[in-house]
């Protein structure tokens, strides 16, 4: 423990006085001092001042019904757009209401207290304040079978590369219909930016290709490949002596997946690895109820999930991701120019090869056990 | 229930994409739109829109650390600046600590995560992520002692009065050290806007008031007057033909107090009266466990609170008030003109004359029963 | 740091399996090992080995509408009646609920997504879940004006000795009404347990303090009586070579008052001591937002608060109170013996005396500054 | 809106003083009575009273990590055996967890506060309050990939497959080593219990896959078997003039995969379906942020997920599970005789089947579209 002078060495608490004329920049970095405020803006500095240096190589997961809430189209496309997204892990639920926007269907504000059976009875849908038609369901299974019986997607494959060739058509689909930029899949397959879902038949997607399979149709997702390839993104990143950045939006099963890519390099396939750089998470799980979705840095260092000695370089803010992302996005894009699109989904192969070819350089001739 | 047209015309899901020289305006009204972002978007827009009407009078209660955070400083003092704020109610915590500012001593960044037996040891105290000496403490108990023994003080009065009086020496403090525009009671004094605190043995300066009662000091809270002012101040907003907002910063008994007003008036004094006209909470309370801290706007009504038909201009949102604060109130000095303050701490006399009156003009031939 | 065998040297996870036979005491000591569970495990323990043993001065803080919920009659008075609680401080809401059922007033069990507009012109008052007839606030109003007209209720007094009045007053009034054992005031009268309010004002106890006020009845608070008096309680269980503990349910002003008597003691009326020894908190605030509600054990010791040596007797348990003190309150009657009732109210005036005579001693031939 | 008289209905707020040789059973009925408390009576209740009856199909979701903190031997485990679980989605980091218990691996009581980079270095892991040593995993990871090598492992399968399979050798491992009754797996193996998880690789099972599939093992999750077993299972209890219920602790993925077999049912099948008929989740989960761990089942109903007329049987209680399961399963096997088993696991391939044969008699001539 520090003496005193050296505990009182902190910044003095004084800021400037809000005014009407205020920046968001001037905002988060003069007036977020203490608390969830504090953290929000450590978050914005950590993610502009380290994080998008260029060899950082940043992964983000996704949970909570983010697209729904328009935040797609605010700040993760603009985000890709910019280059500040490597890769990311996704609910099921969060690219399938994506594609809604991308294909001419509506959300809409509602409202969180309405009467859900009579909603049901005029057959509109509720998420939290979000009302849309059931149709747009219906709409989207039609579309999600249609593409999904396209020869291209009659074979196995991982998540990344089946949510690339959705892009792919969701792009085509914005061009027709003049409705660009509302995709995050399409943006997605634009940029070259592997999507994961850690859960593949837990969505409506999931839900159209097990129909799907009923039918005969061909499409199957390789979890193991989801497995080996984000694992080899994060292990490139490091082997090239670069950095690893988690951005954690939520928690749940996107946020493990994300950062088991350590554990899986480290522990399972014995290879040596110290963890991740930098980690940010924005989130309302709590700590005390011992979920993953709460579990501190701190706790993931214990796992080798994040590198014990960059442990400082982590933040954790208790904040509605619809407020804290559109701030940290609308920060980053003042303050740092573009990064160029890494597209990590065109090196997936190499790059498994290379994970593949270490741990088969170092249990080569042994059985697994 | 409205049918299936009506119930799809909220505004469409389909925001503006964020840039690097967005506005803090503009990202609130087009970014903002779902969960607890709208619900700060609805928050700012009824703030500036309807409750800074020339004709509302607008009561905000403070709990939690909230001028510790440096929260005086950067919003509170520039809103009431603004005139935005008629009066307040307050924690004795949040006001102790104000004093600091004032009188030259400073609290720092630290971290939420420290040690605390060896912070004791060293003679740091904490409050979450900022850390002071502890001779802050001691001189600001110095500063209280002092100014409480003044003969002004050596009387029984409203903890408006006596925060009107600590605020005029501390303005006169503010101008001898150059320390203008730190401290809120300090501004309250200079704009006539009285504070109220619902607990007043509850904290430093409730303690410090106790030792000199040990010492034969005069100063005593009445209790009542504050009770009978406040409830003055809402229902004169009212006789006048205006309105009354609440604005709750966090909960507790600030939380409370602000709202018995009305209670008191209807329930208690027996007089006309429909309840608040507007509401806006920021808090981090839950419903479901049944305190007052989280209740609802709804509950509210059902206790007379709240008027019933005002109902929809009512908003809660689940965000720290270290970074709702600043938002709500950058939006709200870009959107609208200072108001003229109402000066109440001059009125109050009168005020409380006018609801005694009404009382005794109901039952003034009666005993209270 | 110890070493990995000390480190693995806690229980191991292997718990009895549970039957439909098994008791709550060995629910709790077998079934309730990790997270909030594990530390509710701890609280009973830590209640009942440590807290309850007789030289331990246990104080109370009620916040959260618990009167209501039933759990005066459920628990708070059966551990009064088992010595088990020593002094209390408590919003001023939980003791004006409680007169209800004194009364003979009912509440009932309702819904808290109740329409509360309905509610409001049926003249229901709804506390979450819980339903009643506006009338009962009428009746119990009445009841307190009635009562504090009285004589003895013609001065100035603490809250601990307004609301004893008032309990002998509900004495009285369960036995003509034959609803003993029904109201917290009643039984804290009988067994001499004080109950402070840290907010007199705030509350329609409070409001019809004030309104009588307006009709000049002699009633006052004497706030500054309540802080002294708090105080001297805890120095006086330290001064005779006792243990000090705080039980907090809920958080709020209350525990602000229950915890300040130790900087009281320290900082403000400069007397040696140490802080409490036993800290358990029931509670839905959280750390990360600031407020004293969430604040932790550790933050505490740093105030003085709570003694740096006793830090591993404290416990901090997320859990609604209307969940944990049940438990609680049940694992302590079924493993501790009563405890003979200390009734500090009848030493009030021998406590506060030795308190300021210790600090004029130490303070007596300077002023106060 | 009912009138006054039907709206204060509900039983009187007047329970009976807790003793200590109140039970469980007698403390839930009697005691908990309001907000959460209220809940947890209620989903007792509901669970024993109508779940329970013989024609109900009960899933239940695990997340967080609830087999660390021994709920898998205390509570999940007793639960089978009586009959009271027929089907389960779990994330696969419980069921990874679960596998330490029965191979003779132990996990320890450990400290949610400690020095995680001082735990790296000693090589201890740590879930929240639980300790355990780097080499457990390690182990468990050997078991994993011997076992995952068997012939049987050889091909593509569900994942309620591969984990009866697992739960086989567990069994066995169990008997070997004496540690039976320590495995949730090989429990749910030993009673038909099919366990699925809606995440296949995410967790240190599917890592495990993974790292075999780069050695040319042929185990694959066939997730689409996933997603139309499980809505086989619902749809057969509905089908049989049953009822299905939800039983879900946390939320997450599992809360999803578990809800969404009824969407997959009538929104991507095409089948007349009108939801579960009983809803209870035990969560710390806000509603507030809109992800879907926290949407109510009014918002399920609005999704088809639960059936309108059956919504007054959910109940939400928002309490820790470590807190919530240990009372839930001690009521419910107090109360309620055991039930036959009903061995779905055997009955997988009939209900695909079944189900198949529905989708096809519907839509067999025309194509998916």
């Amino acid at each position: 423990m520090p003496g005193k002078r050296k505990l009182l060495s902190g910044n003095k608490i004084d800021p400037k006085p809000i005014t009407g004329s205020i920046s968001i920049t001037e905002l988060v970095d003069n007036n977020l001092l203490s608390y969830n405020g504090g953290r929000l803006r450590e978050a914005c500095r950590l993610f502009t001042e380290k994080i998008l240096q260029e060899d950082v190589t940043v992964g983000m997961s996704l949970s909570g019904a983010l697209t729904p809430a328009g935040l797609g189209i605010s700040a993760l496309i603009p985000l890709i757009e910019n280059g500040f997204i490597d890769w990311m892990v996704s609910t099921g639920a969060n690219l399938y209401h994506d594609t809604h926007f991308a294909i001419g269907l509506s959300m809409h504000r509602g409202r969180f207290d309405a009467d859900d059976v009579a909603l049901r009875k005029e057959g509109i849908v509720r998420i939290y304040d979000i009302f849309f038609d059931y149709d747009v369901l219906i709409s989207t299974d039609d579309f999600f079978r249609e593409v999904l019986k396209a020869p291209e997607f009659q074979r196995e494959m991982s998540s990344s590369e089946m949510h690339f060739l959705v892009g792919k058509y969701l792009s085509e689909r914005e061009k027709l219909l003049g409705t660009e930029k509302k995709s995050l899949l399409a943006t997605a397959y634009q940029y070259g930016v592997p999507i994961y879902t850690s859960s593949p038949g837990d969505s409506s997607i999931g839900m159209n290709v097990a129909a799907l399979a009923l039918k005969d149709n061909q499409l199957k997702f390789d979890v193991s490949l989801d497995v080996n390839e984000s694992a080899a993104i994060v292990l490139e990143a490091k082997r090239t002596g670069g950095k690893s950045a988690a951005i954690i939006l939520g928690g749940g099963s996107p946020k493990n997946f994300l950062l088991q890519t350590e554990p899986h390099i480290q522990e399972v396939l014995g290879l040596q690895e110290k963890g991740y750089d930098y980690f940010i998470q924005l989130t309302d799980a709590r700590v005390d109820t011992g979920g993953l979705s709460g579990a501190t840095p701190g706790e993931a260092v214990s796992w080798g999930k994040i590198d014990p000695a960059q442990l400082p370089d982590s933040v954790v803010c208790y904040v509605d991701s619809t407020i804290g992302l559109p701030i940290l996005a609308a920060y980053a894009m003042a303050k740092h120019s573009p990064r160029k699109p890494k597209r990590l989904f065109d090196h997936r192969n190499s790059l498994l090869k290379k994970i593949e070819a270490e741990f088969r350089e170092k249990f080569g001739n042994i059985n697994l056990k």
